[in-house]
């Protein structure tokens, strides 16, 4: 699969595919953020989809569109979390087998999530490969690996919670975006274009992570080995050849936030909007807030992306922050 | 005022005086917690209610119905919590001088959000009378004393949640409110009885202040001094005139739950439908949740009254519980 464009068309077949299955997530606003940035913010809060993020509807897409044979078969997927639990509960809701391959060291709250979705769960050391693992196991059984990231049916589902919040809020001036592999970001880039045109879409990566910040300005194709960031949904070391030339096509800018504005802005949101919000799923509220976009005046929709955080490291974490 | 009966028509003309000024919250549901429960489980998350609880809607609906004159001259209040915060906005959207009198220990989080809300602050201590202060200010001043639940415009205007609720959801065969002085409770039972005729209407208090749970039993109202639990919102000493009565007229049955329960369900329902909800705020969710109610094959409402709560509060109680 070469480059492939991933139309509205799409992002609206796979809302078609998922609606009934994905929730329908709230759309929240709050008078004090506007008042404190001056903008009409509206928070698309997929924390509260299935599973507790945005993989979810991605991930039913994908699934929902494999052959009854390959169904049977059954799927195979690495991740550190969210598209574990995503793998996990869709396949769980289609009859299909799944093994997911997820890192020792994985917060508890997601490995417990992911075996009580009733899939298999392989865990490997931080000598292993878990890609080597997911093409044995892929081989072996003749399952089909689905990538967190990197493939259209992904980038549409995704796309589709940005479809949703258009519908409820009308068009915006700019949408803040988390990036980690670009999924989500590109899928909602493409739905972005369609209902709110002269948009301004920006992505929003982690300081440590910003291999796609450094991607979009040198339009080169960028890495970064192993990031070290409290945003455990955008280690990814790169985008891949299917988002990262969405990305140049659809998005208009990227920008990057600190782990320190991450807590800072998890904190904030779980006070005021009275959400949980992990620290991935606030990069976008944490450039909104910390002043780095220009949202005077304007209408801002912000992805919150997910909320899976361990509670007890949470904890700690307010306490020295 | 005699034991005043609060109708349906009284609870829709409260909503139609606040709904373009509260925020309609979402209904949010969870497949986890119908697996636990062998129900189908609705919660009403005041907790995204402006000001963080349900309280706004009382204050809303009571302070828009004072004569011009009595606007002029203002309104006080006497609340260690959610209900002075509620007046302080209401108040601010109304053009209305307010006075909230709160104790010195009050939670921070709501100390502070009173001032932002641009009311004035009494604080009193632990021998002084808050209600002797706040008939002090009423009487100098000519302001208008606006109690936190005994009064019907109070009550009807609590009851629009469960108004909203059964909007969402049709008709329900349970549900479960919060009880501290019974005006949510109360309320949300006249609406539960017209909108859903033939369910079971159950409030539920904290242990170690169970006087309204006497009360009910009894048929005589009961007090208790200075209750003692975490459900800072349900540390009223008794009910009043007003929501005793309806209590025995609309509700069909009451229980308590633990301080334990609480904190228990609290951080199970943070974990697990990724909203912040305070102590108070979960009475009815505890009840189900520690398997007290008769729930299986059900279609059961929860009110989720506030959210409230000091985070680094609740930091310390998850890292000793």
């Amino acid at each position: 699969m070469e480059n492939p464009e991933v139309t509205f068309q799409d992002v609206s077949a796979a809302h078609e595919r998922i609606r009934a299955h994905a929730r329908r997530t709230p759309v929240l606003d709050s008078t004090t953020i506007d008042g404190l940035t001056g903008a009409k913010v509206f928070f698309k809060c997929e924390n509260f989809q299935r599973m507790g993020a945005f993989k979810f509807r991605g991930a039913y897409n994908a699934l929902s569109q494999l052959t009854p044979q390959a169904q049977e078969r059954g799927v195979v997927a690495f991740s550190s979390g969210n598209h574990a639990q995503a793998v996990a509960l869709a396949g769980r809701m289609l009859g299909i087998p799944r093994v997911i391959v997820m890192p020792q060291d994985a917060p508890r709250v997601k490995l417990e999530a992911t075996r009580g979705y009733g899939a298999q769960v392989v865990t490997y050391g931080p000598g292993d490969s878990r890609e080597a693992i997911a093409k044995r196991l892929a081989e072996e059984k003749g399952m089909t690996l689905i990538p967190p990231f990197n493939h259209p049916h992904i980038v549409a589902g995704q796309g589709t919670a940005a479809k949703e919040l258009f519908e409820d809020t009308g068009p915006l001036d700019v949408l803040l975006v988390p990036c980690g592999g670009g999924g989500l970001l590109t899928g909602c880039a493409v739905a972005a274009r369609h209902l709110s045109p002269g948009i301004k879409v920006i992505g929003v990566e982690p300081e440590a992570g910003d291999d796609a910040t450094r991607s979009f300005k040198s339009r080169t194709l960028q890495s970064v080995k192993a990031p070290q960031t409290i945003a455990d949904g955008a280690r990814t070391e790169s985008m891949g050849d299917v988002t990262f030339p969405l990305m140049l096509r659809h998005v208009d800018d990227m920008m990057t936030v600190s782990d320190a504005e991450l807590l800072k802005t998890m904190f904030f949101l779980w006070e005021r909007m009275k959400f949980i919000c992990e620290p991935t799923g606030v990069l976008g509220a944490a450039a909104l807030l910390q002043g780095k976009v220009d949202a005077r005046g304007k209408r801002v929709g912000v992805v919150i992306s997910g909320g899976n955080v361990d509670l007890a490291w949470a904890a700690t974490q307010l306490r020295t922050g």
